[in-house]
């Protein structure tokens, strides 16, 4: 039976708590795979309740990855997952995703793929070897009006690009706000993030935005951070000048120390024909100023570019967000899975989901990052 | 086997297209259900194309929703569906509800719930008698930051409520707006909608969501239309001055011939210690004026009301939407079902859904303002 | 010499606090009259304190209106005071008009006019009378975005009117909210500010701005108000359903106990082509949406209609506000006054200000809304 | 007489256009002062027609700036200027300053108050050697919500500064926005704007505005700017890394081809213990952050920090705007003005408006941005 005639068979390795929920929801949401087999937790009890309620059979709820890989490896062919789902915390993106490949299953992870460029690049090599399907959730990307955007600036309806803001601000509405001499959760933890910190944990989404959004390639960059942030022990924030290949000029900012910023994940481009601002927390609607018509709001729905528009799910005003975006980044992974399956693999630029050529991009824009300001903020180009 | 154990296997009926990707989506993100069974279009060639894209067999995609629900009560008992949900245009749903019932299926089903105030009443003497769950999808009120206003209006920390400004504007990007003569699609023809037009169609959901947030009841109306709406043959927009019994007063809106109003569902509520403002196209956020604060924006996810924070899905400020509502309203009317299948029937008041009761509140609502209007626009009490 | 060619000479009653100061900036912001003249305050050392701050010699600091009236009639024509501006408490300011238009002064009235009808209607003979320059604060008529609102609608291009929402709430940011049984300023005391309470006191403006905007005359309207409002000596609050002339329909909400509500005096306007939102405290903007676009944020300040842009003292987003909008009324007073000067009296219809007609109407307004609600919120004509 | 006693005699150079208008009402709507003579104009019938509708006599509508400063002078005391305010183009703003203190007179002048920093220099040098006042027209920090934010930072209620991101963003809603090759008005000539383009148009308010709200200095900066700006004679658009004495790091991004924006000039600021977000055209609230309270909408008006209160001219929400911070700028000019003129001069560093040293320290801002681009876009320090 050809893939496109059944749901696919979908494993997943963490998600006990935070974003696992999400993932799960995007996942399952157009209902293209079904979840049977999960190492949710190191905590076995708690594998075992999301499992419950994700009616996945204890059987499949295993105690660790290793375990289920080859347990999964070893169901016959019609049974066994067809791609797993890595959301552990950053340390275990790589050898997860890895111990998979291995075992011949697709990965979809999320980011940052690695915690070092060395990873990122054994992890290219891997995929390339392999020609498995590898998936990145950089989300955000799977927003309609991003989506949208990158096709408005390729079909060169609002000119040249020449300026661009771009920033991703969280805090929250959580006080006292002073950075923290002690790591109080992983996140603050290098060995379990790596050294990026807020540059891998969010910095890098912006990144991919930017990227995505303009068909454009970094090539330099810039970067200074807070003294603030040098009191912690991985970087809490930092803001950016860059450069795109194209020309155009710009900065990138990224804070996890800005009381008030919930998930300010934001845009605004400049070209000689027009501009876009867009909110990722009013994901529906964005700023479009055009030959004649200044600021004109556009909703997410309607009147949209090929291949955006059929991924629609509610009508404009009927809010979509964050979930259905990752909907969409799954549903891409699924494609590709798919193709493989039926024995037509895409082309990993063929993709309608971040790929792993965007995890090695983040990962330089991370190490590039950390290089400028180590060295004094200076500039520091972005290779290939 | 306890229904807590498994899935809950669901039938469609309706879904052919508009709102059909919603309720799929709605129905199946939190992965409690299964769809198993549908009579998705009259058009079987559409239906067996959706059939295809859900995975559900050919074998029960129905001709008819007699067929379905006749097919599926043959089925072994572990087999055919627990419950159907309706989605076809609104003439239908109260003769396929009352089918279903008659079968011994629990019903999900779209709003309006019936065309005239006889079948509403009709319907919850069939749920009475029978006993089964009917949940009605007014899914505005599967909104958190809904669910918190009520549970901060019920817990008297805003005082007492005096004056509401509740509205539902529609009209789109689509120009010219003129009336059109000549029903060019269902929604304009009565035979199809009932007499009630946008009464019917988006009124009932701001009166609901009156009803909802205020934990109160609508006592009497005074209903104006426009003179454009006179020229349809359906209202197309109404206003009116309502009276809660608890004293407050307030006007409700709704309108389908207002342009640029793409889904404008809002409230806001004065109460004597405090107010809130919501809009369902920036559902994330609300307003709150409180003893010593005004205009604070609070987001949708954190510090919620007992029974609202369990339902968050993401993060605040990774935004949930229209679908996410509606998967509340589909986990409400799951958890009813679930109750009845293991033997513990719920009392319609305690779900956490919109029931037949509500339902029969709309009708009133719609058969009181165009009996105002009628009468030249005088004061018409809703009793009970 | 031509009034043309020197500046006006202004006498001011009233304004030695609250919305004094605003009086005196939007009437001399544009060096087109001087203050000569004042009985600022009933506390002489405050009035006298004013007149410092101003530079009105003291020896024109008067005691009273009726000794500023008598003595400033008495000063040679090329001395004593064009026009007075009166801006006292609302009772005060029928006998204050009356007494300067019997010595043969123009004047310049705050709103309500009157606090009768009777008055009103008086007023009306008085100005026919004598044809003096009577001109009403109505101030939010002088906001450039109205202006352009009213331009709009009037040439047609957003087609036929058919559905307005206009309210004007307050509340502030202080609270508790709660009625105050007793007058605890001369706000609450009716016997200072006549029955209308808040209908007078803003109800009337969302009223003129109606009427001013659409260019059409309120016909009908069916009031109701809070119970809380009944708790409190004049009406606090009110709402109505209201028919212009033309056919369109609306409501018009007012309300002094809306918590968090600082000064929202908003409408939106429905038409057969287009759709228009304006909000006063974002006065800079306006939401247009006409034939084939939707949703245009448009800023006050270039291509502007005609009348409209001359009166432009900003560019767009160099923000012109309240004072301003104010300004523009003192200016199209100061026209009729010096045509009349010169000679060349303008007919009211011509004012680019309110007038005394607008003041008639106003009050013929909040007679109606009165009777409406105490004859059970039944519809109540106005007429013309 | 005291000064204190009579309205400032003022006189204007420039004006003919464009800002002149602004600056007219800025300076007159307090009544503090009145236009008795200028050099509207190089063309000496618009001279006299601005003349005519100031009610300037003709024989004080000068042919030139040193015409008018020797006629000036040659009045008795009692009738020349006390002060002149400069608003010709840029490279104006030196020499006739110069000449003006020349003759004794006080000085307002719009910036940049010079085109080079040394010019800067021997200004300052010139206000020092005279004592006489010199108030540059930096308007923005006469919004009364960024007196408050400075007075919050200083006052230690948000904690310590972090990390800001400042930017000023023009374009309009003017297109096609190409790059002009030729400069098609005297903006374009370096001639005629000094070398800094952009960065001395609007740059210098962000910074002005970053140093005033901050109460810290900038110690370097490393700028970039567009592609585009490269093709045009002066910078059209640049952006920069800053950072300040304190610690805090931020960006500061301005430019004048940016599509949409109208007037962009905006802060936000994130400190340890909440944050400020506001906006110069919604100039009327700002976002607040603090201990417990995230996102608060703050209304201008109410409760604001000593020395700001004072300065309230109408009601929150009743909109001030652009001329009512620029009309603060004048008084601050006007009380040290007085202060002279009644032989109790305040120090500079006490004006309640910027000073001599704001323009230098703009200068240096200027000069040092260019620097840093024109050298690759290193860090460049900011010295004293």
């Amino acid at each position: 039976m050809e893939a496109s005639g059944r749901k696919l068979r979908l494993g997943m390795v963490g998600g006990g708590r935070g974003i696992g929920v999400a993932h799960r929801v995007a996942a399952l949401m157009d209902n293209q795979a079904e979840l049977v087999a999960g190492c949710f937790s190191r905590d076995h009890d708690r594998c075992l309740e999301i499992g419950r309620q994700m009616y996945v059979p204890p059987e499949r709820c295993y105690r660790s990855y290793e375990e289920m890989a080859d347990a999964e490896a070893a169901l016959p062919e019609d049974r066994r997952i067809d791609v797993v789902t890595v959301i552990t915390r950053n340390s275990f993106h790589f050898p997860i995703s890895k111990t998979f490949f291995e075992r011949g299953f697709h990965v979809i992870c999320d980011k940052p793929m690695t915690c070092t460029l060395d990873d990122a690049r054994e992890l290219v090599r891997i995929v390339e070897a392999t020609g498995l399907v590898f998936c990145l959730t950089h989300n955000y990307t799977g927003n309609l009006l991003v989506r949208q955007a990158r096709a408005m600036l390729a079909g060169g309806e609002l000119g040249e690009l020449s300026r661009f803001i771009v920033e991703y601000l969280q805090g929250g509405d959580r006080i006292r706000f002073a950075p923290r001499p002690e790591p109080k959760n992983w996140l603050d933890d290098p060995a379990q993030v790596g050294p990026g910190g807020t540059l891998a944990d969010i910095g890098t989404h912006a990144f991919n935005l930017l990227e995505y959004i303009s068909g454009d390639r970094v090539v330099a960059l810039c970067c200074d951070r807070t003294d603030l942030t040098g009191r912690t022990l991985v970087p809490r924030d930092a803001a950016m000048l860059v450069r795109l290949a194209g020309g155009a000029r710009g900065t990138l900012t990224c804070s996890q120390i800005a009381p008030g910023e919930s998930n300010e994940l934001n845009f605004r481009l400049y070209a000689t024909g027009g501009a876009l601002e867009w909110h990722q927390n009013r994901p529906e609607v964005m700023r479009v100023t055009r030959e004649g018509v200044a600021n004109r709001i556009v909703w997410r729905g309607r009147d949209m570019a090929p291949g955006v528009q059929e991924l629609v799910r509610a009508w404009p005003a009927h809010p979509e967000g964050f979930l259905e975006a990752f909907g969409n980044i799954y549903l891409g992974a699924y494609e590709a899975v798919r193709a493989h399956l039926d024995g037509r693999p895409m082309r990993p630029e063929d993709y309608r989901c971040p790929t792993v050529y965007d995890g090695l991009r983040a990962m330089r824009f991370v190490t590039a990052a950390l290089e400028s300001f180590e060295r004094g903020s200076v500039w520091v180009p972005l290779e290939g």
